[in-house]
C-alpha cells in the first residue's frame, strides 16, 4: 500500500461544487487502497482578494502580517474539503502548515522550505484517514506565518511527495498535461506523456504556466516523479521524470513563447570597460530580472549597441533607471519596444544532436520572421521576435520540428 | 506604563474604514505611553459566511474543520488591523492562538481555555510594538484550532487580562455600556458607572447582549476589571468589577427582559414520583436547556399540571419530547405557548433588602399584568409574563425602583 500525494489547484476549488467534485475524486483513490495525502490551494480568485484588502488599508502592507492574511485562503480550503470527504463516509484530517512543522526560512511572500515533520501525517494516514494539508503556507522556527509565492502550493505538495517517501505527487489543474505547443495555437499540438525536469524548468520558466519553478526544481533535487493531470478529464497527463532512454530520441519537445517580455536598446555607447556593469547593477539593485542580453560593436571599436529583456511588469521601473544612466553614459539613443515576444524550442535531446537552433532560424526566415535577439542552453534555443508573428512562428516550428504527429521527431 | 488590553468586536470592524477607525483608536492609547494588546473578533458578518460554505458542503460540518474553517475571520481581522496601525507609523505584531499557545480542551466549538503563553506578546510590548491577537480561537495540546463560542473574543481578552497582568479589559462595543434598562424601550434608561460581576452574570444570562457570560465568569474569578465601552462614541463606559462599598447602595440594578423563551405546560399529570425525571431527562439528552419550572398540585393531591420555559430554538425539539412523554405519563392536556417573555430586575443589594420582590409584583399587578411563573435568586427576580406587555413592565419596573434618576435607588 504506497503513498499518493495530489495536488488539487484553486480553479479545481473555485466553487463548493467543485470541492465536492474533488472530495469525491480523492475518495475514488483513497478506495482503491492507497494511503492519500491531499494538497490544496485557495479556492480560486481567494488569494486575489485577500491581497486587494490588504492593498484598500495600505499601499505597502506589512509583508509578515500579508502572510498571515492570505495564508486563510489555504485554511479555508482544507476544512471544506474534509468536511466533504467525510460528508462521503471517509475519514479525512486537515493540516496546517504549523501543525506540522512546514518549516521555512524568514523570506515572506517568497519563503523556501527547510524542513516537514510528518509525524502528525503518517499518524493520520496509519489510521486510515486521508490527511488534507494546506499549501503555499509555512511556518518560521520563531512560528510565524510564511508563504511560498504564487504557485507554491506545487512546491508543497512535491516536498511533502519527497518527505513522505510516497509514490508520486499527483499534480490536478485546468489542463491535461504538458503540452508540444499551446493548443489555442496549434490544433495538432500533442500532450506528451513523459517530459524530464529538465525541459519542463525550461518550459515553466518560458511561460508554460503548468507548474511552479521551484517546484520542478525540488522535484529534480529530490528525484520526485510528478504526473500534471486534469482534474475534470480523464486521462493519463504528463509525467515529468528523469531523462531516461526512452526520452533520449525527442530531439525537441515542445515551441513555448512568453509575450510577457519587453525589449530596451542602447545605441551608440563608447565602448568602454563597465559600460554593462554600469546599467545592470542599478536594475539588479531594484529587484528588476533582465533575461536575455546582446552587445554589438561598432565597426571602429568606438561604440556599442546594447539590447536587454525584462518582463513587462517591470518595464517602466527598467526605462526610467536606463534612461538616467544611458545619459551618463553618453548613449546616442535608447529605445523601448513592449512589442516583441521569445519564441523557443526545448528538448534534452539537443544536447547530442547538431543543427538544431540552424534548422529553427531557418523555419522562421522562410516565414519572413525577423529575429531579433537568440539565446541559447543546452535543451533549449529562444528568439525574440515581433509580437506580430509569434502565432505564425509557433506553428511554424511545430511543423518543422514534426511535434504534431506521434511518435518521435526527425532532424 | 501599564499593560492596556482592548478588545474589539466584529461590529467594530465591519469594513476597511472601521478598522482604520479602530487602528487610530489603538494608537492614541498607545501614544498615551501605555503598552497596548488588541484582541480583535472577525469582521461582522464574516463568521456567518463561513458557516454558511460549511453548511452548504454538508449538513453536520466536523467540528474540528468547523474551527478550522470559522477561525480564519480572526486571522484575517488581526493582519488587516496589524497592517493599518503599521501605516500609521506605530510598530505591530499579530499573533494567533498557536504562536502564543493560548491552550484550551478539545470540545470544538465551546472551548475553554487551559493557558496561555505570553512570553512572545511580551517580547513583543517590551520592543516597543502594538500586540493584535486573534480572539475565539484556541489549539489543544495536540496542535488542533479549537474555537470559543459565540462571542468567545471578550473571554479570550479577559483571560489575557489577567495572564499578562494588564491594569483593565476595554472591550469597545457597539453601545456605550450597560444600561438600567433598553434605552430604545425606557427613554430614560441610564448608563450604569459601575455594576459588578455577579449583576452582570444575571444580566448577560438575561439576554443583555453586552458580554459574553463566559468572560463575566472568568473576569470575577480572577478579578479582572473590565470596562465596556463605544468603539465610535466618546464616553467612560461602564465598569466591570468586584462588589464594593459604593455599589452597595443601589438596591437595583436594572431592568432587563428575554423575550427569546416559550412555555410549555403538562395538565393533569398523575402526581407520582418520577414525573419530572421523565420530561427533563430525555431534554437534557437532547441539549436542550431549561430555564424556570414550577409545578402545582391539585387540591386532592392526585394530579400536578407542570410548566417550564426554553429558549425559542429549542421549542419545537423540546415540544416533541414533552408530547411523547406527556401521553406515556398520562397528562390530561399539553400546550405551548411562544408569546411569553421573562421580566428582571437585578441587584447586589437584594441581598440586604427585604421587600423587593413584593414590590415588583405589586408594580406588575397595578398594570394588570398577570405573572404567570416566578423564580429568584440572590440578586434577581424574574417573572414569565405576556409577551405584549414587555415594554410596558420594563417601563413600570424601571419607575417603580427610579432607576433613571440619578442617584441611587429608594426603596
Amino acid at each position: 500500500m504506497g503513498i499518493v500525494v495530489q495536488k488539487y489547484g484553486g480553479t479545481s476549488l473555485g466553487s463548493l461544487e467543485k470541492i465536492k467534485y474533488v472530495a469525491n475524486r480523492v475518495v475514488d483513490r483513497y478506495r482503491l487502497g492507497d494511503k492519500v495525502v491531499v494538497v490544496v490551494s485557495a479556492m480560486a480568485g481567494q488569494t486575489d482578494s485577500l491581497i486587494d484588502l490588504a492593498k484598500d488599508i495600505t499601499k505597502s502592507p506589512d509583508p509578515r502580517e500579508m502572510d498571515v492574511l492570505v495564508s486563510t485562503g489555504e485554511q479555508v480550503s482544507v476544512a471544506l474539503l474534509a468536511m466533504a470527504i467525510k460528508e462521503l463516509g471517509v475519514p479525512a484530517r486537515s493540516f496546517l502548515a504549523h501543525q506540522i512543522g512546514l518549516k521555512t526560512d524568514s523570506s515572506h511572500t517568497k519563503a523556501r522550505i527547510l524542513d516537514i515533520d510528518v509525524r502528525l501525517i503518517n499518524k493520520a494516514l496509519d489510521a486510515g484517514e486521508i490527511a488534507v494539508v494546506a499549501g503555499f503556507q509555512g511556518v518560521t522556527e520563531d512560528k510565524d506565518i510564511t508563504t511560498l509565492g504564487r504557485g507554491g502550493s506545487d512546491t508543497s505538495a512535491v516536498a511533502l511527495t519527497s518527505v513522505l517517501g510516497a509514490d508520486i505527487c499527483e499534480i490536478y489543474t485546468d489542463v491535461d498535461g504538458v503540452y508540444t505547443a499551446d493548443p489555442s495555437i496549434c490544433s495538432n499540438a500533442r500532450r506528451l506523456d513523459k517530459i524530464s525536469y529538465d525541459e519542463m524548468l525550461e518550459m515553466a520558466s518560458l511561460g508554460a504556466k503548468v507548474l511552479q519553478i521551484r517546484s520542478v526544481e525540488f522535484a529534480k533535487k529530490y528525484n520526485v516523479p510528478v504526473l500534471v493531470k486534469s482534474t475534470f478529464k480523464e486521462g493519463t497527463g504528463t509525467l515529468v521524470t528523469k531523462e531516461d532512454v526512452t526520452m533520449e530520441s525527442a530531439v525537441v519537445s515542445g515551441v513555448t513563447y512568453d509575450k510577457n517580455e519587453a525589449k530596451i536598446t542602447l545605441l551608440g555607447v563608447p565602448d568602454r570597460p563597465g559600460v554593462a556593469a554600469t546599467i545592470f547593477t542599478p536594475l539588479a539593485e531594484e529587484n528588476i530580472n533582465v533575461d536575455m542580453i546582446i552587445q554589438n560593436i561598432s565597426a571602429d571599436g568606438k561604440y556599442a549597441d546594447l539590447s536587454f529583456t525584462v518582463t513587462m511588469s517591470d518595464y517602466e521601473r527598467a526605462m526610467a533607471i536606463v534612461k538616467k544612466k544611458g545619459e551618463l553614459l553618453g548613449a546616442s539613443d535608447i529605445l523601448g519596444d513592449i512589442k516583441i515576444a521569445k519564441i523557443s524550442i526545448i528538448g534534452a535531446g539537443m544536447r547530442s544532436h547538431a543543427g538544431i537552433a540552424a534548422k529553427m532560424f531557418g523555419a522562421l526566415s522562410k516565414e519572413g520572421i525577423n529575429i531579433q535577439m537568440i539565446s541559447t542552453s543546452e535543451i533549449k534555443v529562444s528568439c525574440v521576435i515581433d509580437e506580430k508573428y509569434i502565432e505564425l512562428g509557433t506553428r511554424v516550428l511545430h511543423d518543422v520540428f514534426n511535434l504534431g504527429k506521434q511518435g518521435d521527431a526527425i532532424v
